[in-house]
């Protein structure tokens, strides 16, 4: 009988193998539950799996049963999952915390104490494991987090994992529009199909539910910043709300973005004014209209003032004015407001970067007590590589939530790789000194620093209507690194890396390692070859794909590439010092002095603070031309390594996957090239110095690079 | 060995079929390839799939061996297939005529020397299976012929296939703009993502065509008739020429269309005079640039004047002058223009339906040798039922080719369930006596009837990013039929069905049988909640989703509802006789007979010839008013029915795409109840008399109906 069970296994396995060549490659995400192939693993975790008790009924604890069974198909093929969970002598117990054996609480009391509302325990105890919580959503996690220990090869039997998740709204905001087209959306188009809805429930709104509980996620924005006033009507309300039911027993709660003149458009009111009491009234109707389609509605996201978006300033009030008559309708409700502080003036500032705090800073304490404002990670939108808001740490009375971009407006779009949790560590990382050193982001987030009475982190989505959800293969981990440093911003990044590509893809370390390697150092990659020394804001203009260091004029001196690097023969950069903008000082004392001094600023942020002459020496011994274009070339270099790192890889995971990244290697390579030397040939208009050393010539002349054409670049 | 088999196998499928809970259900189509479930079936399949031999190397024998290991692999979960097609001692042999054993040929020298080109035998003898064609591409075609035996169950051994497709050139329109919307598509957006080409080949590129040469689909269009004429330009070419390469193994030509005036738009000519000799040379040079991408390029589609396409009408020339431009261009190359008779004129006509035949057959004979004229099914534009377009038989010196559409546009659209293959098959065996009685369509067609030098036929494709390719799951079986209908327009419709649903869900007759015969009414049923009694183009206003017979005024009276059924109290119907605009003269003498008496013509052309009193007697008994309403009312009952023989159905197929087909259908029972209310409310009005008994009433108001408010209708 031991040869023959041997024997099946290895053919079913073989069987399971086979199969993904036809599969779609990709769409299972993170939870392939894979086969074990180990036989003894395989034993030794299906003496657990294959006595479950999961001891509610409530739709999450159907929800459960569902996922172990579909987990348990696939950890070990053949077995019969049908009856899971309703084992009576379980050697995996799932239930609430007071449901727990009173030998099993007591034992584990100092622990059970500390679990913190939808947190979780997961231990073993006396040849058990109990996955435990004060909440069914805290189950479903749990849940998940044992199923990640099975995909990741923990040893059921040593289980010690305490979770509670750390910030208290971990969103994603869709910027998808009404007509499925998706702002800066890189991986197809809106997987929200408005005209299905509601009554067609699409297998995929599940599939993301259920994506997204794993990983933490609890709340979801579904519709563009730049909002659209109809989702506030019956017949988008009716549609909105299939999707809240849909992800309730997740407990993923829905968000919807709020056009701040909806009053006007919708009804006709001859104003939107915060302080006109119609206005008010208003807001106040629309929120108990739309509570009645959607009994949990999480609240409204407002994107105002901004970017043509109408808002509190074309009434001459304040954005607390604005934001807090949308808090008092959702109010009654339990609802919250979020605002983002991503305001800025109609006309050309002298620096952009500085509006958000000007702004928003005097207006500290001014919010109802459900707001939120949202900032994005840098003051200015998403670059590669942002010194953080400098808002952070600088508004102790009101809840500030992070905003991030998961997709890849400035960090190659769909088709390079970049582990964007590298770029998001430096910011939570980043030190305020708002109460001293050790004041992170991530302390501002959590509510530790300033005890903010809300917490919440908002990822804006790359998820989009492509077979594999997010376009890049490898994008999926960004969704994921983004999940799980939403639970724990302080979480360990090289972990989650490996974690999501073990469930992902194989527990094989020849794989597992050097892609992590990759991951580890693409981040750093992309900014050598896009924008190294802190320069900003130099790729195309409107669709920002490829290098765009000549882009001048326009609607929007702000919206150009030759307002933020400002080179001439003199030298480069954003003089943000006093000499210049002064936008440093809006950091905290420790932080000027860190960035103050040109030199001795990190070389990451040199251009964006300082404006630098070319053959200035920098600490590494060259010149600034020389160590710009060093760094384009050493980009280069790191895109080719990341490429043939891949490329030794073949046969390792399935073909269509490794063939889908090969290609997109190829045309990550052939960008940084692109990038490179269209802007050493830009720069050197300026510096009138030759290439370095080392440093490549441009296949073609500037003129050529200029004058590319492109059309219909995804993503506006 | 043997129990241990026999529970092995057990095993195996019970492994197989756990799995696809997680799969995508749909995306694999018509070729599942699922396990052989039965043990005698899958033992005497596994005798012959284990020796395979293919003779050849070209890339079209390694796509060939690539489907049979695909297939091996499916059907036989465990068996090896990684050497597939190496057998020395073949039960299976794969190759030309010419490489036929001396006795095998002999024996079938009948059969082989009535192969046509890319025509293939499939036959069994002295126990060996032999694939056989004049061509590569035969070849694949004949490996889908086994494929799909063993997927129905044919006996290997009594195989006596002889396929020859009766039209040259079998095609797929696509609508498809380089933006990724898709006009007219309802299956989300463009699966051609441009932005990423040529240098990322998706593997969906590559299963477009396996599904497609499976049918035998040789040709593809793959951007919109409304033409951007950028398609043309390098950038797009390099684009266009790595998708062709992507297709050539699967004997796939691409066809673009050409914008009439790109010679001004892309290089500035002042004119695009098709007789301007400045012109010609544009095209021809075109034509060899195009060819320099694409050796084998199919040729141009074109859509001009008509509905805003620039054409020869700009510079009073007619529709023969400039397709004979492009063809003089294309001909050197051997490439074809397919140029549309969807002529219409700028000015409203007393009858756009008269229209294409006016301007087209008068120019009979005057078209270059590579011109094949394009024509839709019908006169009008794709309603739900048509007569066939007067056309067909009227052109013996022209080559005419069908255009069917099969994505829904004035069917269903993405939501509703109807077989157009009973649609498509009442047109092609119509009978236009061009000579004589049995002069049918489908004669016309395949060239038999007038000698035509091309045969041609081409279907509007359904197919888009949607995670099952067509957004209603029943519409792959639209795209089936359509491929096997080209390939032979007399073929058996049911027969296409079953073998459909054989190879899409299951060999199981009490799935198989029911849902046949669903496919088999839908489409009656359709046109009776639709469209009863030759009404048409009653439909809402530009996107054409749901009922708008309240439809008037605007740009263009005939894009109205109103223009076609001239409802008043007098009665209702669009007079085509004598004593109308007699479009029926442009019909054979036979079929003028057929249709010219109110009192004899078929009720389902009846309202399209002739306008009839509310209170006339009709042949079933009913008055005219009576008859629309239980029409109508049957309509609805059909929709009904087809939703409790799917309901029934539950626990025979995969849970998802169950569940997927139960929420459309509610939605088809609603939107056809939409249709009923909406329409008779309307019309009764005219008729000033109550529903007859049996009829029920509407939900709401005709106000209702008329102010119903849409946004954001897929497909324009």
């Amino acid at each position: 009988m031991s040869y023959y069970r041997k024997f099946l296994w290895a053919f079913c396995l073989f069987v399971c193998f086979q199969l993904p060549v036809q599969a779609d490659p990709g769409y299972k995400l993170w939870l392939q539950y894979a086969p074990i192939e180990d036989a003894r693993e395989r034993d030794s975790y299906r003496v657990f799996f294959s006595q479950i008790q999961v001891m509610g009924h409530s739709d999450t604890d159907a929800v459960i049963r569902k996922e172990l069974q579909l987990a348990g198909s696939g950890f070990f093929p053949g077995d019969d999952f049908s009856s899971v969970g309703e084992s009576a002598d379980p050697k995996i117990w799932i239930g609430k915390v007071s449901l727990l054996p009173n030998s099993v609480a007591s034992a584990q009391a100092d622990k059970l104490a500390s679990l913190s509302e939808d947190g979780y325990a997961l231990f073993a105890l006396e040849g058990r494991v109990f996955v435990t919580s004060n909440t069914e959503i805290g189950l479903l996690y749990g849940t998940f987090g044992l199923l990640k220990a099975i995909q990741t090869r923990q040893p059921l039997t040593s289980l010690e994992v305490l979770e509670n998740p750390k910030i208290q709204t971990r969103m994603l905001n869709h910027w998808d529009n009404l007509n499925r087209t998706v702002e800066r959306g890189y991986a197809g188009f809106s997987i929200w199909n408005w005209h299905r809805l509601p009554k067609h429930i699409d297998q995929q709104y599940i599939d993301y539910a259920r994506a997204n509980a794993s990983i933490g996620i609890n709340a979801t924005s579904i519709t563009n910043v730049n909002a659209n006033a109809l989702v506030l009507t019956p017949v988008y309300l009716e549609k909105a709300a299939a999707l809240a039911d849909a992800f309730r027993p997740y407990g993923i709660k829905v968000f919807l973005t709020a056009r701040f003149n909806a009053p006007m458009q919708l009804d006709g009111l001859e104003t939107a004014d915060p302080l006109d009491p119609a206005v008010r009234e208003w807001w106040k109707k629309k929120a108990d209209e739309i509570y009645r389609y959607i009994p949990d509605f999480g609240g409204f996201l407002v994107k105002a003032d901004s970017e043509g978006q109408p808002g509190p300033h074309n009434y001459g009030r304040t954005q607390a004015d604005g934001a807090n008559a949308l808090a008092e309708a959702l109010e009654p409700h339990g609802g919250l407001v979020m605002w983002r502080a991503f305001v800025y003036s109609e006309n050309t500032p002298t620096d952009r970067t500085k509006q958000a705090f000007d702004e928003f800073k005097p207006l500290d304490g001014k919010f109802n007590d459900n707001v939120i404002v949202q900032v994005k990670n840098g003051p200015l939108d998403f670059q590669p590589r942002e010194p953080f808001h400098p808002l952070f740490g600088a508004m102790p009375e009101t809840p500030l939530m992070m905003e991030f971009q998961i997709t890849k407006e400035y960090l190659g779009q769909d088709t390079h790789w970049v582990n964007l949790a590298s770029m998001w560590e430096e910011v939570l990382q980043a030190d305020t000194y708002a109460k001293g050193a050790g004041s992170t982001v991530s302390n501002v987030l959590d509510g530790s620093l300033h005890g903010y009475r809300h917490t919440a982190i908002a990822g804006v989505a790359n998820i989009g209507t492509d077979r594999n959800w997010t376009g890049h293969p490898m994008a999926q981990g960004d969704w994921y690194s983004f999940g799980r440093l939403a639970w724990n911003p302080d979480a360990d990044i090289r972990e989650i890396a490996e974690d999501w590509l073990k469930m992902t893809f194989t527990n094989d370390p020849s794989f597992v390692d050097p892609v992590v390697d990759v991951m580890m150092k693409s981040h750093e990659i992309l900014v050598d070859y896009m924008t190294p020394l802190g320069l900003h804001h130099i790729m195309a203009r409107s669709h920002h794909w490829g290098p765009g260091p000549w882009v001048t004029g326009g609607r929007r001196d702000d919206w150009t590439a030759t307002y933020y690097h400002r080179a001439s023969e003199d030298g480069i950069g954003f003089d943000r010092t006093e000499s210049g903008s002064n936008a440093l000082e809006q950091y905290a004392p420790e932080v000027r002095n860190q960035w103050r001094n040109p030199d001795n600023i990190s070389l990451d942020y040199l251009l964006w603070f300082h404006r630098v002459a070319w053959d200035k020496k920098l600490s590494t011994g060259n010149t600034l031309w020389e160590e710009m274009a060093l760094r384009y070339q050493r980009g280069v270099e790191g895109a080719r390594w990341m490429e043939q790192t891949w490329l030794a890889l073949d046969g390792r995971i399935d073909e269509a996957m490794f063939e889908h990244m090969r290609s997109f290697l190829a045309i990550q390579v052939s960008e940084a090239e692109w990038w490179r030397d269209a802007c050493l040939l830009y720069f050197q208009q300026f510096s009138q110095q030759p290439l370095p050393a080392g440093v490549e010539a441009a296949a073609h002349d500037l003129e050529y690079y200029q004058g590319f054409r492109r059309f219909f670049v995804p993503g506006i």
